[in-house]
């Protein structure tokens, strides 16, 4: 009776996966990963070094989406039959054998494997890995401290509609806003009304080799990368004063 | 010439540690902690079972705060104190040999090494490695996702008033409030006002050998852990609808 595992991999850099979840890995039989058709996966590629070199992989590649709206009802069909078709592998496979799914981050914050684990409770033994969060690898790559004292800290998904996105900026002393992409314009839109706009940073594959952290207002307009974070940091109370 | 590596510990179990923070506690030939007097500290605890037998230990003891309001300008000015000192010792130490500073869950999420980071600045060479927050493993011990799809999550902290608390809490789609202790009775009562309180969990110690996940409505009005989280768990946008 095998288990399926879920491991967390921690924002980019694999010197930051757990010792839990690099043992697991590389150990290994069996490993899953989602990714879009024809691209790497961010998790395949943190995982890559770890692999053994007669694993067998299963690349779990969602739907096409260039022609149904992301929010559309037809899309989200698509997306529940392929969450479906998975969960019935996984289940199947677990039968005999461990399955290491792959996942960037931690697995329970916006992740896409809880599609999964919750179509999996009752049919297979599932057990979950935490990771240290995409964002926790972007604050860091800042250099400065995320909250301090009592601040409020709010991660919001580009996704939201502008007025969201501007009503919780002006209500945090500390922002995350993850799935930026073609949303940047709209969330510089939205911090700009909360008058956040000239804290915010922007920090692409944070923790990775080719990490890069610059002050949002600076950034291009028409440059929108998809892997990227914007970040506001706290002030919150500090003895002894700011310093 | 040395360096003051802070290495976050994740929030209790040790194979949570990222591999590079494991390696560099391994091989260190001083470490120091934060502490209560006469209390063992979380940090120290996590790391017990990888530190050398001849290191040196530096044990940061808080001021005691039993005659001081948390928030009164005395005891502020006698944190600042502690800091300054602690921030000379180990710019000295950082002279000639690395210093691992270990602190719980990640350093940069309302962590007190950020006090002596700002404060060693241009000063001696100062690393941060990250690690997974306390509030991930405390989800993670729920074997819950935290958040979905859209969902707004927002991280309070239990020591701000009762009206801030519920007017946030009302305001996101998901919750973790840390630093619960003596702040537990105005948390429940927070949410309560803002109808979450039927939601809500209690973590304590999450991912440590005696964990407990317990719902908040059933914890007795007098019991007030202090290394404990609170947490509400998100709700949204699901391919095929709630599982
Ligand atoms: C669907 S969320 C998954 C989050 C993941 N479960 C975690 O804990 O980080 C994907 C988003 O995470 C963000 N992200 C994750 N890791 C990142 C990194 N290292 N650098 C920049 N953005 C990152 C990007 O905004 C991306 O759109
Ligand atoms: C000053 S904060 C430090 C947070 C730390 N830097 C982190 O990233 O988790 C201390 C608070 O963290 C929470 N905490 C951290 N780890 C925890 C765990 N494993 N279980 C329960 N509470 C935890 C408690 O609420 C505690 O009051």
């Amino acid at each position: 009776m095998g288990r399926i595992i879920c491991a967390g991999l921690g924002p980019g850099d694999p010197d930051l996966i757990s010792v839990k979840a690099d043992r697991l890995i590389r150990l290994a039989s069996h490993v899953a990963h989602f990714r879009k058709a024809g691209r790497p996966g961010q998790a395949r590629r943190i995982a890559a070094g770890l692999l053994r070199p007669d694993v067998v992989e299963l690349a779990m590649e969602y739907p096409i989406t260039t022609e149904l709206p992301f929010d559309s009802p037809g899309y989200n069909a698509l997306l529940a039959g392929f969450y479906d078709y998975w969960a019935d592998q996984l289940a199947d496979l677990g039968r005999t054998t461990d399955v290491v799914v792959l996942c960037e981050g931690d697995p329970f914050l916006y992740g896409s494997f809880m599609h999964l684990h919750s179509r999996l409770q009752g049919r297979a033994e599932v057990e979950v890995v935490p990771g240290i969060p995409g964002m926790v690898g972007c604050w860091s790559a800042t250099g400065t401290p995320i909250t301090w004292g009592d601040d409020v800290l709010s991660v919001l998904m580009g996704t939201l509609p502008e007025d969201d996105l501007a009503r919780h900026a002006a209500a945090a002393d500390a922002l995350v806003v993850m799935k930026t992409g073609r949303n940047l314009p709209k969330i510089r839109r939205a911090l700009d009304r909360a008058g956040r706009l000239d804290q915010a940073w922007l920090v692409e594959r944070g923790t990775m080799p080719d990490q890069r952290v610059a002050p949002l207002a600076t950034v291009d307009e028409s440059d929108c990368p998809y892997f990227a974070i914007v970040l506001v940091h706290g002030h919150g109370r500090r003895p002894g004063g700011p310093q």
